[in-house]
């Protein structure tokens, strides 16, 4: 992905970019890739009866991270509170996603992977959040 | 719209429908349809450097009330702590696009009617909010 | 909805709106929302091993709905013959997702509604396309 | 990207990737995100009133590889002719934007690296198209 070398050339960023923004982005549209994958994988497999809980939480986490991703990409100064908020329920929507998807990941690659997505969109969240230090308004 | 027709026969409502969780889905796609032709409008304006914090604040907001529409469309039970603070942020959105909105409304109607709907989608998420008391997990 | 009021405020319509396109804009944001709603209502039913079509179709139809929705609420000029081409395959995923949930739609209310607003946007679509006639680029 | 170590554990791929559509899922996700932050470092430059028709391109082109790139990532076997026609409509739109921020590339280092992750996406887009030949339905 070219996130780092766009945001980099933005005349807001002029070069001064956050690192851990820049990587929470990466993450997110990752994450609501492999999500996709894994919702549609779950509807896939013969025993989809006991993957539903999975699918659902598949769908809102790619649903938040596409969002978060969206936003975290502009520089709407005014809107660091709602960036923040935003991020901050991504990251628990992922952690949430990732638990699901880890009780399948025995039986199921894409399970495993997805979990593996999730986590570490949810780190990637959480270290991005703490960058951000919303002025009062 | 069809949401309270929708929501009403889910099997896991069954008649049982959450009214303001209703209004605030109906909000949110109201919402994220007007600020998406308010961005478009504003590009249209002679005057479009005088409103570029309008247009960003627009598409935050088209894109949080857009997933918020989605995540409060599903009933993902154990996901209810994300919900409620996705709404939350979506209120903030919704709060912070009115008040930009409302700075341009008497010289540009589409800023007045967007205004209105931001607000009223501040509202219903808001009174949705307030119904959702996420367990512990 | 404001989807009329908001599009006639548009510099670039001032009033002269197109009908058609004001429908199916509407369409396209109602038939998100409820094959959301359907997709994840088929994930609560217990014979859901049976469905995994229907909510295949619905996440595919909602995406294309939102997208559609999103590109024709803009007036972007020179890109009719992009959005004639979308409308022409959102009418298709409708037309598809219509017929799956019409075979459901005796066990299941929302499979029925879901039928009847893809139905509705597959011919809002189609009369919408018919308005378009793209310039040669 | 996790995209084809997540496609190639679906359980109805189960290693036989289509490598084509891979690189377009990538390039899609990949050309949302540059479009997204292109639209916002428009918004921020001085010379904003020329840039309005790249911005509006920008979006279309976003919200329509948001939308591809979760299509292709479904398996939605009967699914084909439209996602063949969403694929064609996202290369279009892609050689759109690509052009206009061609245009506007000497200026601005975000229009010039935009428009090469458009112009990667269309070809993406194009090669992976060929290779779905929708059964009659």
């Amino acid at each position: 992905m070219h996130v780092e070398e766009m945001i980099s050339t933005h005349p807001h960023v002029q070069g001064n970019v956050n690192d851990a923004l820049i990587r929470c982005i990466e993450a997110c549209y990752d994450c609501a890739q492999a999500c996709t994958v894994c919702a549609d994988a779950c509807l896939g497999e013969p025993m989809v009866a006991e993957l539903t809980q999975c699918i659902r939480l598949n769908l809102d986490c790619a649903d938040l991270c596409a969002a978060t991703g969206a936003l975290a990409s502009r520089r709407t100064g005014s809107n660091e509170l709602v960036l923040k908020s935003v991020i901050e329920a991504c990251a628990e929507a992922c952690r949430l996603c990732a638990a699901e998807c880890a009780r399948h990941a025995r039986k199921h690659a894409h399970c495993e992977i997805c979990a593996e997505s999730c986590q570490r969109c949810e780190q990637a969240c959480l270290a991005a959040a703490e960058t951000i230090t919303p002025a009062r308004q």
